[in-house]
């Protein structure tokens, strides 16, 4: 049986992830890295397979079954999907929740003409955590779910604090609230503030001089990022940072809980929940397992942009669905 | 726009939860019950709603859009879920893994020339438990995952129970040794007998003057029910265990532990949990939400067996793709 054939456009954490995914599915094999960078400059784990030019990746159409995109869901993803989707059958982990009506809409557009398939915004968050919040609520109609992140390391707020004056470098850590996550799980169906829900912890090493306590308030007044947050700033070293801070985890958890019963008077929690060593090597596992999702979908004759919710859980598997049936279910 | 039109075919536990469940989904309303029983014996919730005998149900063709199938797994669904689907659309909750191959080949048999969709192993386990499994073995497929049960009531062990000379009545809780389930989350791939993986605890009602040295006994080594785990016996009277053990909880955990990056250094835990007020009721809750998808499917031409891992999870949902993309994912 010939290997699915993945090409992996942008290598950075992500790409390096997609990278070492591929390489632990025996099914699948890297075809190409495509990158803005100078090809020459881009050194990859894989032996043998090219670095191209993102520029000259049409000549690859028909040697590269499925392409994963690996850019940033701000400027990089809004333009390479649909132009990658009217080439390619393509994957990616576009995150700004308010924009996949218009990002779906666009590759929808491009991939439909081009006969190929698209799947947006994969990975846990969108990604599994949205699977587990649709499958509680369709079973448990009457409740509430409720999102917790972390502990894990939020990468936007972590560049906000090293954006402050006086400041070299930053870690910053989002951190679920016990008693909210109890208060979720007993049933009661709270109604949560910000602040109730998570909390803010930063590890921040200052330059030299620095006036520790204005960088402190600094970053505690900051809107939108902190200041809707009990937030803890902890200077410290940068060998220390560099120390304790290297990894990127990260994680979470989905809770419902809903009744049923003639007058609701049986409760019921679902929970789902991940704890990650990185971020970036999660997402992209699994990336991988919907680009294998994507491929069957295009032979099978799909085409148009899908989501997680569109693809059957059978797709990703490498098994056969009679060894699913046997062994799985 | 027209509900979808349910018929439940045995009216237990599960069928009283289907009746809830179809009562607490606006678009769906009870066609019929469908009973072995004389349907003037069979007192049902709704009201207007027909008890039928099961004898005449063919003269329902055209008139049910789904047939949940709410009979057991030993001898009725084996049966049943074939005969039906030859003329509805049929969901089941079929529940012995060793035989789900042969009653899935059954069932398309009987689905695929009728034209009709039959979703078989519909609940949480076989169900909910079974996608955890998938996904997470897709996502991490250098991994090793763990179900375990519990803290619940199993039917099985307190009729086994039940059958020991001067036994009267008894409950029997399955529970999950929490040891065991912190060694997996630790991520060290433990290997784990039976014993060290779940306790039984039991509750028994004595007949006056019975052998109470000699009933434990013979609980505590009967063969495949409790020789293998640690067993507790507790004596109460009959009015305790009506007042404190009356209720059908159930649940449990499948937790996936799995290894990524260039030599497995990165370590994730990706962990599911129930916990269920009633077993039937969140059971008959998934089969409600798996017979919009049998009618979804069909609707679209779809014919034959499926299980959960067949259904594209949209499928479940009351809401349309386009409301789902947008407040969900």
């Amino acid at each position: 049986m010939s290997k699915i054939r993945i090409g992996i456009v942008g290598y950075g954490n992500l790409g390096r992830g997609v990278e070492l995914a591929v390489a632990a599915n025996p099914d699948m094999e890297l075809a190409a890295v495509f990158s803005r960078r100078d090809p020459a400059s881009v050194k990859i784990l894989a032996e043998g397979v090219p670095v191209c030019a993102l520029a000259d990746i049409e000549s690859w159409k028909g040697k590269v079954d499925v392409m994963v995109l690996c850019g940033g869901s701000a400027t990089d993803l809004p333009r390479q999907t649909p132009e990658l989707a009217a080439m390619f059958n393509v994957v990616d982990s576009f995150d700004t929740h308010a924009k996949i009506p218009a990002h779906f809409a666009a590759v929808d557009a491009a991939a439909r003409p081009a006969g190929t398939v698209g799947i947006i915004s994969v990975g846990w968050d969108p990604g599994m955590f949205s699977l587990n919040r649709l499958y509680a609520e369709c079973i448990l109609p009457q409740g509430k779910d409720y999102t917790f992140w972390g502990r894990g390391v939020s990468q936007g707020h972590s560049d906000a604090i090293r954006r402050v004056k006086g400041v070299k470098d930053a870690r910053q850590y989002t951190v679920p609230v016990e008693a909210a996550m109890d208060a979720v799980r007993s049933g009661s169906c709270p109604d949560l503030t910000t602040r109730q829900k998570h909390l803010r912890e930063c590890w921040v090493v200052a330059e030299e001089g620095a006036d520790l306590a204005a960088i402190e308030n600094e970053i505690k007044t900051m809107p939108n990022y902190f200041a809707d947050y009990d937030t803890t700033v902890n200077f410290i070293s940068q060998e220390e940072l560099d120390r304790d801070h290297k990894g990127i985890p990260h994680g979470g958890f989905v809770i419902r809980t809903g009744n049923t019963g003639a007058n609701g008077e049986t409760g019921h929690i679902i929970e789902y929940s991940l704890k990650l060593g990185s971020n970036p090597e999660f997402t992209s596992s699994v990336l991988v397992a919907y680009a294998r999702a994507a491929f069957r979908l295009a032979q099978k004759g799909h085409c148009g942009a899908k989501t997680v919710f569109d693809v059957a859980p059978a797709l990703l598997s490498p098994r056969d669905p009679a060894d699913l049936r046997a062994h799985l279910l």
